[in-house]
């Protein structure tokens, strides 16, 4: 089987054994927001075609290119679902060649009736947390998602905006004025983590940013890093992973960022397995309805 | 005596007679970010050189004029401070023809010592509540400030980065992509005022503005509006007004809405006086040390 993560800006492909042993894999910047005209077949053609010459016939996709923006509009399945689940909600797409299959986002619903929505995460989660009894995820990013498996099926989670929030102070206000590239300073990020801690709401902590850099306590190669942490840090202590241990999905830096606030908050950050998506693609694939 | 409130996008000046009265008035776009090689004393004397060939020869000037990247860097006076305070901090510029005085920012602490800073606010909120024994102020825009007043002087403020954070989200997220011009749709302002108060944290609650809109329940004439009444609500609530009169010093438009924000946490908005940064020039001028 091929296995297709498809998101907004990269495409990583996965050639599968039955077991799920990734027997080749490729990456490519054609992420759904870089495919023009909706060529969208074309594109997975260009990627997986000597895989489909050699012979595969199974292509399970997931991601946003089961978006609106996407390939094919797949409507969200609603929580709790796991790997059975998605498995019986795959969407076929038409292609030349080989049978394609898509998985479906995931939807709840927060206590107030506002929606949450995934792509992509749930086939990650089932791929790390398929065999949990009860477990706490977390996958940072531009929208970082906060996610509770009971019994190995996605029960609830929630979304913070934190990365993409990051990316707009930083490039769209004044404190980005006074911030200069570079590696992370972790000192800086935990200060900023600890001041999520302290009082004041994030909208007045922002102003601080700026304020301490112009009395010198905080150096331009320092504010990213700090503004950083403290975004973080409000949302780690608003997920409130006190006393538990959380799974970690995502690439190595940024987890090991949320690593340092979830422990400075109480909890146990977890690294999780490297191919999650791979794994999940395997775990569902296992089920789908080939013919 | 000329009073000029000369900010970061614009200039106003007023000339005043003894008694505060304003007897003329100038406005424009030439605020310190448009005012190019340092040009400020050429820009202060083509807005006000028919004044001063009438005979005026007292200027004094308030704002970010006093910045570093002003025309002469003014030291942050400390809170508490009022008229007098200010009036004995005047820094002189050097200006063919008038002598020209500077009204020094204000700086503060929180409760974990980080600094707090204004430039220009101190002088109208000294023109709004310089006879008022006890009283909170609240000056909205882009680092909006909640000031209190004690006996007629500046005892302590917060500032919330909520304008430029509103107009970040707006320009450099996904939100934005969702959002059409207009005028602000008060019942949509109102539900983003509402789900403030609503548990989650505030970057879970801006991914709710996108998908509130992904499953039609907000509109794109109705998003901008929904996370302006969202941000204010955070800065309201955080701020804390329930059972305070609130002065509000600002544009009509931005007074008006957080009035509803303050409203509906229990606050009692009081409208301010117009002119207030003329009025605390007067009121610091008058004892100024003129030559």
């Amino acid at each position: 089987m091929i296995g297709v993560d498809w998101g907004t800006s990269s495409l990583r492909a996965y050639r599968m054994a039955a077991d799920g042993r990734i027997r080749d894999r490729r990456a490519s910047p054609t992420g759904i927001l870089h495919v023009t005209d909706g060529a969208f077949a074309a594109t997975l053609r260009r990627e997986i075609g000597a895989w489909l010459a050699d012979g595969e016939r199974h292509v399970l996709m997931s991601g946003m290119i089961g978006s609106r923006q996407g390939w094919v509009e797949a409507t969200y399945l609603p929580c709790p679902a796991g790997a059975a689940d998605l498995a019986a909600a795959l969407l076929p797409v038409p292609f030349d060649g080989a049978q394609v299959l898509l998985v479906p986002g995931l939807s709840d619903a927060d206590e107030a009736d506002t929606p949450e929505v995934m792509r992509g995460e749930e086939t990650q989660i089932v791929g790390t947390l398929a065999d949990a009894a009860d477990a706490i995820a977390c996958l940072p990013g531009s929208h970082s998602k906060w996610v509770r498996v009971i019994a190995g099926r996605i029960n609830a989670f929630r979304t913070y905006m934190t990365g993409e929030t990051f990316a707009a102070l930083r490039s769209a206000t004044i404190l980005g004025r006074m911030m200069t590239d570079g590696p992370t300073d972790l000192a800086a990020f935990d200060r900023g983590v600890a001041r999520a801690g302290e009082a004041g709401h994030l909208l007045r902590q922002l102003f601080g940013v700026r304020t301490l850099g112009l009395f010198g306590r905080l150096a331009e190669g320092e504010s990213a890093s700090y503004l950083s942490g403290l975004l973080i840090g409000h949302e780690v202590r608003a997920a409130r992973p006190a006393g538990e241990s959380v799974h970690l999905i995502g690439t190595p830096e940024l987890c090991a960022l949320y690593a340092r606030a979830i422990l400075a908050q109480g909890g146990t950050p977890l690294p999780a397995a490297p191919d999650a998506a791979a794994s999940g693609l395997h775990l569902i694939g296992r089920t789908a309805p080939w013919t």
